[in-house]
């Protein structure tokens, strides 16, 4: 379903269902994630058995309300930049076969009051790409790169 | 090509030259667009003819540097929300043929520095939902409906 999502409880509980399909692997790219709920669905995976790895942004990751230390403190892998610039992308990919990607940072305000869209889309072609750039940034995020100043 | 976005130059003359082969008309759905550039190949598709109607968010269209002002300056019409939510959309529309959406806001620091996608997208069953959002919030941001408080 390609729809631009909906607002509210609807267009949550669709990314819900799509992200609880997950067997395998979640791979999560995100600039800003402070939902609540979507941060619940996200251990629940996690405890499952799920293979799950984050991608971050450094400066949004310390605001208040964000679930990254509460995904950490589960004991899920998060990586995140250390660039001037930010970790734009906002996008899942669900047992490397289902891409979810768009406007939509998952965070309350985002859900409840933005005009969003969220493209899901499962031909090889669109999901590839992004599963290439994720292994990516994941190596170019991974801690033993890190600059110390 | 579906690819995420590479940064710098290379990824703002791809989506300058998807732009400009705009032949009939282009929907513009933005947060914030402020890249000097992109400006100047909308103001030009205008000149050529090219129904050009753009859609931005009220909070970011003030701000230095936003190119709104010089867009409707130019005699292009711009339409924007008026709510308490972002209008978060990045997406345009090519002859109603193309898509171009994705995480890339059209500001410099987002081409220059960010990690961001834009997927193009020309299947009708991808293109029509954002068509239908863009005709939506087109009539829901017309001036005849604003509230003055």
């Amino acid at each position: 379903c390609p729809c631009p999502l909906p607002r509210g409880d609807c267009s949550l509980s669709r990314l819900l269902r799509r992200l609880l399909s997950a067997r395998r692997s979640l791979e999560i790219c995100l600039f800003a994630f402070s939902s609540p709920q979507l941060g619940r669905a996200v251990q629940l995976l996690h405890r499952r058995g799920v293979r799950v790895r984050v991608v971050t942004d450094a400066q949004y990751m310390g605001l208040q309300g964000s679930q990254i230390g509460l995904l950490r403190h589960a004991g899920i892998q998060v990586r995140h930049d250390q660039e001037n610039g930010y970790m734009h992308h906002k996008f899942a990919i669900v047992d490397r076969r289902m891409l979810i990607t768009g406007s939509l940072n998952w965070t309350t305000q985002a859900i409840q009051n933005n005009r969003e869209n969220v493209l899901v889309v499962e031909d090889a072609e669109y999901v590839k790409p992004f599963l290439d750039e994720f292994e990516r940034i994941w190596e170019e995020y991974n801690p033993i790169n890190y600059r110390f100043f």
